[in-house]
């Protein structure tokens, strides 16, 4: 059966003072009112695999809970050990309840915008993990030559199914954040896809690999897994805090899949974004008529363009003769920066820390 | 005897989202966890005249007793008719208890930074005041060609202190918000000095000057105060509800003191400030070593310099490689300007009201 993994760990410091410590990026209502990152992630994951575990820590699962609602399955890990212990954690608990099960691993904080494409391009994904027991990873046309990605040099065409355009293609190799002239060239040549993360895997295949790349990690998973079929949830819990500590924090890609030769891409296009700083903002929301894109109740006056701006419900803010400037309301702080030094945000969180100031965090 | 008398009615919207409706300029901490601008005149009103007297609107009188605590004594005005009439009010109730009372009109929307040198120009008001019984209007050196204040033009020299310097002057002309140009021909000439707003008087001359010139309201008063006499507070305060919506609106220095020939203007030093914008914040807080004018919890990083930030006790305003902004957090709302335009702050209010958005008014 097909299930949604949805990681849900993280925690982001370059949406600050939006994302918190006690309120992660996935936790964002990042267009005002709306659903949260994570619950239209869930949402998804519902739509193209039918059910979804969501994985995430155990100091972050009762806000996940909440958020998601008491029908929603969380595994909480007693520690971060990022994504290849996250994903190999769910994959254990899949295989022992179900056949053959097959993941779309979902990070739950990103943005998509077409979720008609979004879930086309699953379909797609899920075929490919099941008829070819593959990994396959989404990618997405890079649209400008962005360093802080992860890229997919594209091989061969694979014809499985003619009628998809473009066509499924085999990964060559993975690239982990390129240099902004290594990023460009690859924008350049064609070849290459953005890495969304998001990958479909049968769970058995996935463990298999996870084995040969990381022992250590295998080991402990299965250790897990055992105690979970002998004495139950809890047990498992019990044994993942007494291992948990000793795994290596290493990603499913730096881990795992890099090292995997016959890693499948899927292309898809849905108007993915990772939503990575606050200057991303401006692809999702349209600029309004007076040239700034708001969310929430903002005013802006005496000629203020290019600005992005925005207030929580309740809130205002008010921009006057300002250009191109991000400025953020959220809770009981307010941050004002150019929107090209947007990727610097993870700076505040380091001063606040170093200030003590971690009541702002 | 000498009586402060305090002018507390007015809104102001220049220091927007600070200054609300319901919280007037002279109710801020513009230093952050201070004393308000109210309670500092109040306080030195104690001590140059010995007893005060606050003048509010009848909507801000239960604001301004909580600020003052149950002591002072307020008189509320029905509906807000400019200083003329309330300074008048002040007068028909003091010279309804006092046989000579001498008055220091004082706004209470002002900083002063010095207020020994307040105390002395303040005893020197007085002085001059009873033993000639003259208006005395207390004037400051200009530090700069400012358009929005009010100038007295300096007259005959007054021989009266040989030892005070510079002497107190006969004022030979009110110059009410001159043109830029003319304002920086006052200021080369140098025989030009800020009209504070803060003025000297005995009570009965100042009545009667108002008799002269505003006979409307000095009917009025003389009606409001023989009620004062007859029936006491309560039916003097009901009296002045039926009166006052007929007054003119219309300020001392308008109505009144540009119209009488032998106003005499004492010089003084002492800091004073009208706080008539954001951008003079930072003639009041020093800049920090990081060039930036903060009042508040505030982190300044990545270059940021030249801006004034000001954050709530409780709130922390960060701002990231932005320079000559001013940025303030205050209440449900935010607003960023560059120093430059704190002017145009007004402008806000405007629009709010027009958007229908007076809750953050």
């Amino acid at each position: 059966m097909r299930y949604g993994v949805i990681l849900a760990g993280g925690g982001g410091t370059r949406l600050w003072p939006a994302s918190r410590r006690a309120r992660p990026k996935q936790l964002l209502r990042l267009l005002g009112q709306g659903e949260t990152l994570l619950a239209a992630t869930y949402r998804r994951a519902l739509r193209v695999a039918g059910r979804a575990i969501v994985v995430t820590a155990a100091e972050q699962a009762d806000a996940v809970r909440e958020e998601l609602g008491p029908a929603a399955e969380i595994l909480a890990e007693p520690v971060g050990r990022n994504t290849a212990a996250a994903i190999g954690l769910a994959a254990v608990h899949l295989t022992g309840r179900d056949a053959e099960p097959t993941m779309a691993i979902l990070p739950s904080d990103h943005y998509i915008g077409d979720e008609d494409g979004f879930a086309a391009a699953a379909a797609r994904g899920f075929a490919l993990a099941e008829e070819r027991a593959a990994i396959a990873a989404l990618g997405v046309r890079p649209t400008r030559a962005e360093a802080g990605f992860g890229y997919l040099e594209l091989g061969e065409v694979l014809d499985l199914d003619p009628v998809a355009h473009p066509p499924a293609r085999a990964v060559r190799r993975f690239v982990e954040k390129p240099s902004a002239a290594a990023a460009a060239a690859m924008v350049a040549d064609g070849g290459y896809l953005w890495n969304t993360g998001i990958t479909f895997a049968p769970a058995g295949r996935l463990l298999a690999d996870i084995g040969r790349c990381l022992p250590e990690t295998h080991r402990a998973l299965v250790a897990i897994g055992e105690e979970l079929a002998d004495g139950g949830a809890a047990a498992a819990e019990a044994r993942a805090a007494l291992l948990y500590p000793g795994l290596p924090a290493v990603s499913i890609d730096h881990g795992v899949l890099e090292h995997v030769p016959d890693i499948l891409c899927v292309p898809g296009d849905f108007g993915w974004n990772d939503v990575g700083s606050w200057s991303a903002l401006a692809d999702i929301v349209a600029a309004g008529a007076d040239g700034n894109v708001s969310v929430g109740q903002v005013v802006a006056l005496g000629g203020a363009r290019g600005n992005i701006a925005i207030a929580e419900p309740g809130r205002l803010v008010a921009i006057l003769g300002v250009e191109d400037l991000v400025v953020v309301q959220a809770g009981d702080a307010v941050l004002v920066v150019p929107r090209g030094r947007a990727q610097e945000v993870r700076e505040v969180a380091l001063a606040l820390g170093r200030a003590g100031l971690d009541g702002f965090l």
